[in-house]
């Protein structure tokens, strides 16, 4: 197997309609390393069911999906919103991973940069839970696109600054090609990034979008310079697992080991 | 009429179903002062029809939608955009417009910093037929979601770089609500546009988006602090005419005169 397929991670949300049992077998028989679950799915087949499933096939994992969703309209909520996040850092140590992924969340009103206010006094608030149980925090820019109902943090350069609040050994990005290859400024930006980068997706970018949330395509059918980005990726020093995320209904509806055959097939391509 | 309401601009696009015709008349029976054509109701009605419609009315142009997409797999198909933009600015003059707007339009394959580049081409090479018509050329910064299939430019800062290279007598931007409200630098990049807006659009962000393509909404039902945004635009010295400019199916099926009324009556509520 090449170098760079022994980084081929399966976020899960690839085959949403498997679960995280039906995943895990998918891996080993597909022969890939790494999975990154997602916390519904996880919160199915039991927490610590799901650690076992993971730890007796040999999968490492490369990130659990997700945290976030700090900003909200009552502090009674936002501090809601913080204990589940407390939650998923526990998950996250759990299943062995080293990562959680933050999604931000929207605005609860118009007011976007008091949300973004929001976003840095949730991550202040389980930083310190976060770094005494071994997990890193990697906040991920969300597609503009995403801005008024995913996530209030889309830039790249905007992701980086509120990462710099915090220490480097304890938060980081979650960087998605998909979702910042249009930036005209992207490859100076992630020299920026040295250091901070603590994860890596691909997919791709078709034309027309198969949809809004569902919008992402497999590797080679879109736009995205996929060898560029993460040459540029590896520069700023990540050199770790690289998920595969694919928001896609068509594909969530075909066998899932086509899908997984046609995964490896393309990343070795294309990314 | 309040001092904004003589402001408001009705961009054709918002009534779609409407001839030109149609649209100088629902101008003229409520009261507004502006408007801005879309080309291809310009072709259908004739170009000097066009403009004698809108002259008896008494109408003022807001400015004409739309030139730009410049980048194209071959010379010859660049030069043919080339000479397209040349006769849209003969238009725009002939209908009594100072302003043309540019949608710069999509890559021609992965390389979306060569499309950049001929996007910077093309505007150099109309240059000089724009200033000696009078008319003046507004970049327009799409929201990210069109990188791929409308426009390179997609960041604010970007179009107002490549804006610079050019005389701010010549070359400007335009801006719209919808695709920059969500840059968490908005505010700071629009102080650095002072004196090079050219004109000033918008419309609503709704969750969830109605569409991809029509993805608008009117004003007052989305997460959009136009507002705050008109002021920083204002404070950047334009304070010429809004365009209201909505593409959104629901609203293309509904009566025209029922549109406008709300339009006028959102518009002085939530601009």
């Amino acid at each position: 197997m090449s170098e760079l397929l022994k980084r081929l991670s399966l976020n899960q949300i690839t085959l949403n309609k498997l679960s995280l049992k039906e995943c895990v077998e998918i891996c080993v028989r597909h022969n890939i390393g790494w999975i990154a679950p997602w916390r519904n799915k996880v919160a199915e087949a039991g927490l610590a069911e799901s650690a076992r499933l993971i730890r007796d096939a040999g999968l490492k994992v490369s990130g659990l999906c997700r945290g976030g969703y700090f900003p909200a309209a009552t502090a009674k909520e936002r501090a809601e919103r913080i204990e589940d996040n407390l939650r998923a850092i526990d998950e996250a140590a759990t299943l062995g991973a080293d990562v959680l992924v933050l999604v931000c969340g929207p605005a609860p009103d118009r007011d976007i940069d008091a949300a973004r206010g929001m976003v840095a006094d949730g991550i202040a608030a389980i930083l310190n839970h976060a770094h005494l149980s071994g997990i890193k925090l990697a906040i991920e820019p969300l597609h503009p696109m995403f801005a008024a109902d995913r996530s209030v943090i889309c830039l790249l350069d905007e992701a980086l600054q509120l990462a710099q609040k915090f220490p480097a050994s304890d938060v980081g990005l979650a960087l998605d090609a998909f979702h910042i290859w249009w930036d005209p400024f992207v490859y100076d930006k992630l020299k920026a990034c040295s250091g901070r980068i603590l994860t890596w997706h691909v997919s791709d970018w078709a034309v027309p979008l198969p949809g809004i949330f569902a919008a992402r395509s497999m590797m080679g059918t879109g736009v995205i310079e996929l060898r560029r980005l993460r040459a540029a990726v590896e520069a700023s020093g990540y050199l770790g697992p690289i998920e595969v995320e694919i928001m896609n209904e068509a594909l969530w509806n075909r066998p899932a080991d086509d899908v997984v055959i046609e995964m490896k097939r393309t990343f070795a391509e294309y990314v």
